[in-house]
Order: C-alpha cells, then structure tokens, then sequence
C-alpha cells in the first residue's frame, strides 16, 4: 500500500460543508514544521524535474499544461504560496496572473474574457491570484449583478473548465481556508510591521465584515463547480507551513500522475554528436 | 574599506578587448564551488528583501525596476540564470521575456517595438533572456540587414535605454563569456543526456561555425552600448557556479544601491488597528 493520495485528502464533493473543516486540520502529511520544510525540500526536486518534462514534451508539439487556481480571503495566503510553492519551480516555466477588479474593458466583456487570455500555453505552470470564481464571490456578495446572472455562471464555469481539461491542461484549484481568527491576527501584523504595512488595505476590514457571505459563496461555488474534470481542494491554511506542503505535494501528485515525456528527437544523436565533434573554433 | 565593487569588476570600457577576458577568470568573489553556494544563499536572502521593498515602492506610486539583460552564445548559460538567480527571487515580481527569431508582425515593425512590450512595469524585475542587441548580432553576422542599418542601431539602442535610465529601469546587461570548447562540451553532454537532448538544435552548430564572427560582432557591440547610463558587465561563465554567484551578486549590489523605499501608509494606523480589532465575526 502506498500512501494515500494528496488529492483524494484535500478534494472536495458537492456537498461540502466548510464550517466543518478544521482550517488548523492536517488530514494527510507532515506533523510539525520541520518536518514539512524537509518534505518540501524533496518535493521542490520532484517539481523540477516534472516541470523540466512538461516542457520538453511542449517543446516536441505535446498540448498539455497545469493551471494552480488559488483562492481565499485576505491574508489566506495566496501571495505565499506563489512565492513559496511556485518559487520552487523554475520561472521560465511559470506563468502567474493575478485578477484584481476588473477594467472598465474588462467589464465590457464576457466574464471568462479575461481569463481566456491567461490560461497557460503548453508547457507552463500557469498560477492564477484569484480568477473567475470572483464572478460568482465578490459580484454575488457586493450584488455586482443580478442573482440570475451570478447563479448562472455555475454552469459556464464548469463547461469552460471541462473544455480546458479536454484541451490538456491539468486544473487544481484550492482553496485557502482560514479561521476568522487568523485572519485578524495576519492583518493586525500587517499593520504592527512596518515592512508589511504596504500590504494593507482599509477595505480589507469591510470585505471581513460581510465573512458570513462570503462563507455561504464559497460553499455554494465549491458545490457547484467540484467536478472530475476540474476538482476543489480545499487546504487548511491557518498554518503557513502545511499550507505550503499541501499545496506543493498536490502540485507534484499532479504532475506525477500526468507522466510528462521527453520527445524523441527531432535528428540524428550520432551524426549530430559527429558534427559537433568536427566544429572546430 | 568595504569590498570591492562588483559592478566596478565586471564593467567593461568603449576599449573592451573580448579576447583578453578569460571566460574561467574570477576577478572578484568566492573562491570555489562551495564558497559561491554559501554566498548565494546570502544574496538570495538579500535580494528577497530588496525585492519586497522595490515592489512595495512601486505600490505606493513610485515609477523605479530593474532590467536584467542576457546575451551570451548558445549553451552559455542564459537558461541557467533564469533559473538559478531569476528563481532566488518572489516570482510574482519577475517578468520574463525571451526573445526568439522575430515573427513577421515583429519584423514588420521597428526592431524595438517588440523590446518596448517587454520593458518592466514599476515594482518589477524583468529579464530579457536575448535583447534588442540580437539586432546588431545576428542581423549582422548573417547579413539580415544592410550594414548601414545594423550600425545606425547602436545610437538608436543607446538612446532607448538613457530613455529607459531616465524613466526609472535600472538596466544590467550581461554577457555571459565562454570558450568555444567549453560550447563543444556542453553540446556533447546535451546530446548524451536523453534528459538534456530536446535542448539541441542542430542550428546550434551552424552558429558555432561563426564564432569568430560572433565574437567581433559582440566586441563592436560591447564598446558602442556600454555607457554609464547602461553598461555592460562581462561574465566570465566557463565556470557556472561562478556565472551564478556573479550576476545574484550584480543585481544584490544594484537594488542595494537603488535602495527602494517602503511607502508611507495612506491611512491612519492606530485606527486602522481599532478598525480591525473592532471587527469580530
């Protein structure tokens, strides 16, 4: 027996309850923090070298890609996992979007617009900072558009991400989930340090305030939209470390399962090898 | 007396002789392999801070980045720097730009019109893995365009970048120095590695064939664009530990140098504090 799978501790089915998850929760992996700083040493090896073959195999024509979906509250932890977890792998490969309030432009369009434009090409890790599933949190909280409207774009979401999933890119999206008390503890540090206080903002303390809708947005969106072609995970993030393993650890599982493949080149090793040898400066 | 400038070591004068600049120098720095790996933690951890400080700078409004610049024959190490420096930093506030053979869009525009695309927002470390200085390289050595034009380009290049200077982009061109036997090795072992043999284009060995071309076109470019606005740093990198070490150690110094600027709070702190204690959930 094996261990047991990373994706099946943290996935989610459509009737989950989030209340009912432990944000300090440590269902699989390491039990204290050096024990995960070890772990994730050994896991950012393993990112290297799959990440290094989904791009050779890009290189030979293969379509196939990975999108890392993250979302969660203020402070939840997104930008730490994109400096901690896709600061493992090698930036050339990486693609990080980030989706803050949308344009005037962006407005002007289709919802999936935007994000159409940022799903990652063959070969990349693609990392979005939010994404659409803001269509259906902070529209439906902040009542951006009619509750037809936001309702309806269960369905979009989840025929667009069977259409990427058929396309070759392997979707993981997590969710951060943190304890109301956490997150007053982060921004209360955020204010005390001064090298942190950029990072703060007055709204984030109104967003707070509505976290009981946002709780029954997530779980809603969770619900609707965890489906075999693109499933949610939801990753207990009051602590950063098990955060960071988790999210690592899903990422490699992922791309293990994936089986990436160098191409078979393109010409001749041992005339190539010869012609080299000949190159003479 | 502190250490000497790396900047100072590694800049090269309108006079730069490529021939007198041992590729397995080392003007400045560690000693060995495992003296440079202790130092690149160092820096890692500098420029991680560095980092924070210049993006956060660009969130409270300031203009300033920096732009890495990378040239350098095949197999000198381009990649490896992305991977090696460009990796040590948050990958949230890298921008990446790698500049292949022009598209015939590209090509129907001026030569830098695709460069200008890429030039680093405020906040950013961007890299150009290859330049605008492909166009007096490769243009030239292959005769893509007439001599004429490729010369009329170092005015053309100096005046973008003092433009550049002025607007805030701290530039740090490097070009990355290697023997042509060390080329020889490295394409060897590219071919021997069924890991390593999708990085091999059989062009590599056409281009190798110009060396003597290359390396006077490189010279030319050298002592034309090297001004004090944007100079040149020649990187002796037959060693790459030492290529590492030295360009994580020209960007440290630079960004040290900048010294970028925590932003002073746009809002009341003590009763941002009350505002966030107050908010209970």
């Amino acid at each position: 027996m094996g261990r047991k799978s990373v994706r099946q501790a943290f996935r989610v089915g459509s009737d989950v309850d989030l209340a009912a998850i432990d944000p300090r929760g440590r269902p699989i992996g390491p039990k204290d923090k050096s024990a995960a700083a070890a772990e994730l040493t050994g896991l950012g090896a393993q990112l290297d070298d799959l990440q290094e073959a989904l791009i050779a195999e890009a290189s030979g024509g293969g379509p196939r890609s990975v999108l890392l979906v993250l979302q969660g509250m203020d402070t939840s932890g997104k930008g730490g996992v994109i400096s901690h977890v896709a600061g493992l792998v090698n930036p050339q490969g990486l693609a990080i979007a980030s989706f803050k309030r949308p344009t005037p432009q962006e407005l002007a369009h289709d919802f999936l617009w935007r994000i159409r434009k940022r799903v990652p090409r063959p070969g990349q890790i693609g990392v979005f900072d939010r994404s659409h599933y803001e269509d259906v949190l902070v529209a439906r909280v902040d009542g951006l558009v009619p509750e037809e409207v936001w309702r309806a774009r269960y369905d979009t979401i989840n025929a667009f991400e069977s259409e990427l999933d058929s396309q070759g890119v392997a979707i993981v999206k997590c969710m951060l989930h943190i304890s109301p008390e956490k997150q007053q503890e982060r921004l209360l540090a955020r204010l005390d340090d001064p090298a942190k206080r950029w990072k703060y903002n007055p709204s984030d303390v109104d967003t707070r305030l509505k976290w009981p809708q946002y709780a029954q947005a997530y779980t809603d969106a969770l619900r609707a939209c965890t489906t075999d072609a693109a499933p949610w995970y939801v990753i207990p993030s009051d602590r950063k470390w098990y955060r960071n393993w988790a999210i690592a650890a899903l990422l490699a599982e992922t791309l293990a399962v994936m089986g990436p493949r160098f191409p078979k080149p393109g010409f001749d090793v041992k005339a190539e090898r010869a012609r080299v040898q000949a190159a003479k400066i």
